[in-house]
């Protein structure tokens, strides 16, 4: 299809297609002369992953390129492009201490996950404990283990939805289900704590 | 204690705590003469949970005053005021539409929540659900109720931790619990999703 056939069924203007070319986050078309090209389904399904990851997800499109180069990167293997797709940090996150890295370190020990040391996701965590300790609301061993054990259910789910036999496809749905589904499990967090709380003061 | 006392102990500038009280945030001291008033530990402890709301919640403070004003209710209950502690939005809600609203609907009467009407987080749930289904990526019953499971799990736990016999100090902790650890079970689900993957991709 031509750029304004993608741009029309992507629902963008051409202009944001074109830049987006530019930025170098959405792969160039097939050259058909020195100043056409053309576009397939996979250019599409791009442009979709580049708007939830935007506008759902409001990464900046600098940390999309990163994601995308990640995912793109031949010489990663599924399990390493995915923990790339995982990478997009958490909104907001404080900066980590020690004591709190230690104690994530330990956690995962502990639970015996795998996960990568460099991993984001344990400065997040990291982050957020040593924040609520030094605020005089730490997170005790228990309160965080059950915690752990929540999000290791959801996280069966999400990997389970992961087709097994397609790497792009893979990584696309891992990036898509971890950003598009963060705000469902924090809303539906608050809405239950409503309906316990409404069970015990209400 | 003098004002200058609470800052310190607070371990925020003078000029801070001022803007707190002259924007209605944080409640003025007992007047001891027309220029001089003193406070006291609930002034010390409201500091703490304005700080623990705008830097790691990041709510603006007009958010924060609308939170306070509820909670300083007295015509309140116990479980109203918990219900406006638990209203701050997530950030980056998109819009919902007709269809995923009455989705939540549903489901909140499935799983035989009690749950506001009015709950923002019933408006964040279903414009998460939304945007997902927009995307081309729709949220199966399935796997919403597992997400639900979860989260009810994570809110048993929230909720034991709330005090009983103590209104304001309950409410206190459901803000601060809701804030805090809220990064806490996103970047676990992360770090679980790093760790199942590997074990089916790594």
């Amino acid at each position: 299809m031509t750029i304004s056939e993608l741009a029309d069924r992507a629902a963008l203007p051409i202009a944001t297609v074109k830049y987006y070319l530019r930025s170098g986050v959405l792969p160039g078309g097939h050259a058909t002369s020195a100043t056409r090209a053309t576009y397939d389904e996979s250019h599409l399904q791009r442009l979709r992953l580049i708007r939830a990851l935007v506008t759902v997800g409001r990464l900046r499109l600098a940390t999309v390129r990163d994601i995308m180069t990640a995912v793109d990167d031949p010489s990663r293997t599924t399990h390493e492009a995915l923990g790339a797709a995982h990478y997009p940090p958490v909104a907001g996150a404080p900066e980590a201490e020690p004591t709190a890295v230690a104690r994530v370190d330990e956690l995962m020990v502990r639970l015996g996950w795998r996960v990568d040391p460099q991993s984001g996701d344990r400065r997040v965590l990291a982050g957020a404990l040593g924040a609520s300790a030094e605020l005089g609301y730490p997170v005790d061993d228990e309160v965080l283990e059950a915690y752990a054990q929540a999000a290791f259910d959801v996280a069966l789910v999400d990997v389970s939805l992961l087709p097994g036999d397609n790497r792009a496809g893979a990584v696309e749905m891992a990036v898509i289900g971890t950003v598009l589904r963060e705000p469902v499990l924090v809303s539906l967090r608050r809405l239950a704590q409503e309906h316990v709380s409404a069970g015990r003061f209400g």
